[in-house]
């Protein structure tokens, strides 16, 4: 029996060309090879997905293609409207997101994954998120609009006014970053239940309540409720002192994979100076102190920050709440889910890892008395 | 890097004292060193459930404790009864579970797994599968009885009438033997999904996802919907050799771990011949040629009768439609499921793997031009 590795570190559980993340040199490669401080600049959240989908980048009639499917299939179905109209208005946007996803997808007969439900699945997402916020808001929901991209979907059903170009931006910039990180615990999940021969609708709601998760998708929330909590300029050594004393975790700092600066969080970075520039200077001020901190308690660690850190100033800056923090990141991913799933269709075979045996064995305990 | 190992097959993913599949002798050890032959004649589901959850067997106070508070949480609140409501009636029913279980456990903040969390999701699953049931048929909803067991209330619920005594004891027996099995792909799903920190209904939500897949708990209705096809005694081997020629797989046969007889399938083989004895006989002749035919295409390979094949044979002699097979497990794993992410709460570390990209090294491919 091999050796116990806690949380499957350094244990290979896939083969993929969906994405890369190569730690040592802080590169992330998304399917085709392309480094995503090549792609992000240039490539929106569709042409994005349709990489990770297909391998290659849209032409114009692809792309063409792809929005007006995706737009055919923002809408609800009965079952997602009734799932929706039933839950609490107060609910975590997530579990709600979880709920309406699996009701969306809810059908008689059990189907293989396929590419026009990932597009299909990855198309509702902001519907459902816009839907949950107006929802918490007391405010009526807004139908999706068939001229607008992704992003400035999203934007329009969560507030019902068309959003500047560069809020757009800020916002298609980010779901482009978030859309695929190789194995990460979301993705893996997806591909584990999609190794049972299940549908593409059961992987991407398991992936949601894996994402859901403080170590994961919620860390983004944490950063910014940090930076909430120190509020200002002045406050930073003081705060992040105590804090470290404390032996509190500073949100968004280290991650299992990158030892050098995170290739999102540099563009991020870069992208809160115009989006929120007060935050971004609160936020740059944070980072710098917490490195050193850390890197004073421990220089044999790399600290490097995370993309969740960044991308916390970056939402703000575009005007989500962070309440909607972790579905935005949801609404980002489920390309690369589906991404994945549809990729390990080629050569399905169950993950079904060993565990060892902790209890005690047979036959050392009395048996127990019938109670029937 | 270490090798890939294609589905984690021998890797070890987690140290669990919760139960231990020892395939090479044939043996299933639930929580406290019970072996399954031992325990499934004198314990309830209940019991059964309580020994996973905490480790030790219940005496009377804390069985009837137990039974009180599964009770109170049998009945649907108002988002799953809204969700139900909303769903197609011919919906697969494990997509109605996967997500009326998402509404009924939808909160309003996150919060860590708890035991009383897992009885409450365990207590709810009969009340949803018997209403997904009686929807189907065009039928009045029941509410469970206060009075009756968790196998009984179930039959209550989907029948509104009474079950005698046997079939509740075969149902309550199935529920037994199927409760827990190691690392198997739905209880590793729920335990990647807790290992962010999510909650507990996100990681039961998850493996029900898993459960769904013709790989895992899927196989029960295709080993029933095989005993359909062949019909009768005098077709099973003309049924079978042609399938094998035709190079279908025997639903029912084949297990990663055992190597032996599943203790599982033994029990519930036994049992099948006072349940249903005409299809125990087509099973049990069944069974002698498919495993005939599986030895001499294969000698090397151990290819022993799953629990799914004979389970659908017991299913069958309780009357429960095989469409609800797959529930049924699910009704019964999910005390496993909760058990497991319970465990894991004492030492949580994110699962997150490594992968091997088969994809380009960046730079081989030209840029995308910018299309917004």
């Amino acid at each position: 029996m091999p050796e116990f590795s806690p949380g499957l570190e350094g244990v290979v559980a896939a083969e993929t060309a969906v994405s890369e993340v190569d730690g040592a040199n802080g590169r992330l490669i998304y399917r085709g090879g392309y480094l995503i401080e090549d792609l992000a600049p240039v490539a929106t959240y569709e042409e994005t997905a349709y990489l990770l989908w297909h391998g290659t980048l849209p032409n114009k009639t692809e792309l063409d293609a792809l929005r007006r499917q995706m737009a055919a299939a923002r809408r609800l179905n009965d079952a997602a409207r009734g799932s929706i109209s039933a839950i609490d208005p107060a609910t975590d946007p997530m579990d709600t997101l979880r709920t309406v996803v699996s009701a969306q997808g809810a059908s008689k007969t059990l189907s293989q994954p396929t590419l026009d439900q990932a597009i299909a699945d990855t198309a509702v997402f902001p519907t459902i998120v816009a839907a949950a916020h107006r929802r918490a808001q007391g405010l009526d929901l807004i139908d999706p609009r068939d001229d607008l991209g992704h992003a400035a979907n999203l934007l329009w059903m969560m507030e019902g006014k068309e959003a500047s170009p560069e809020r757009v931006h800020w916002l298609d910039t980010y779901l482009v970053l978030l859309a695929d990180h190789g194995l990460n615990a979301s993705t893996f999940t997806a591909r584990v239940i999609a190794s049972t021969g299940s549908d593409l609708t059961s992987c991407i709601v398991g992936a949601i309540g894996a994402l859901k998760g403080p170590a994961h998708g919620g860390a983004t929330f944490a950063a910014r409720t940090m930076l909430d909590k120190i509020g200002s300029i002045d406050n930073v050594e003081a705060w992040l002192q105590q804090a470290h004393e404390e032996h509190r975790r500073f949100a968004g700092f280290g991650h299992r994979v990158y030892r050098t600066y995170d290739p999102r969080a540099k563009i991020l970075r870069e992208m809160a100076k115009t989006a929120t520039p007060d935050l971004h200077r609160l936020a740059a001020h944070t980072e710098e102190v917490a490195l050193k901190i850390l890197h004073e308690a421990h220089p044999e660690r790399p600290n490097a920050t995370n993309v969740d850190f960044w991308a916390a100033v970056v939402l703000t800056g575009v005007g989500i709440p962070k309440e909607l923090f972790t579905c935005m990141f949801a609404t980002s991913r489920v390309s690369g889910w589906s991404a994945h799933v549809l990729e390990s269709l080629a050569d399905l075979r169950i993950i079904r890892p060993a565990s060892v045996w902790k209890g005690p064995e047979p036959g050392t305990k009395p048996l127990p008395v019938a109670q029937r």
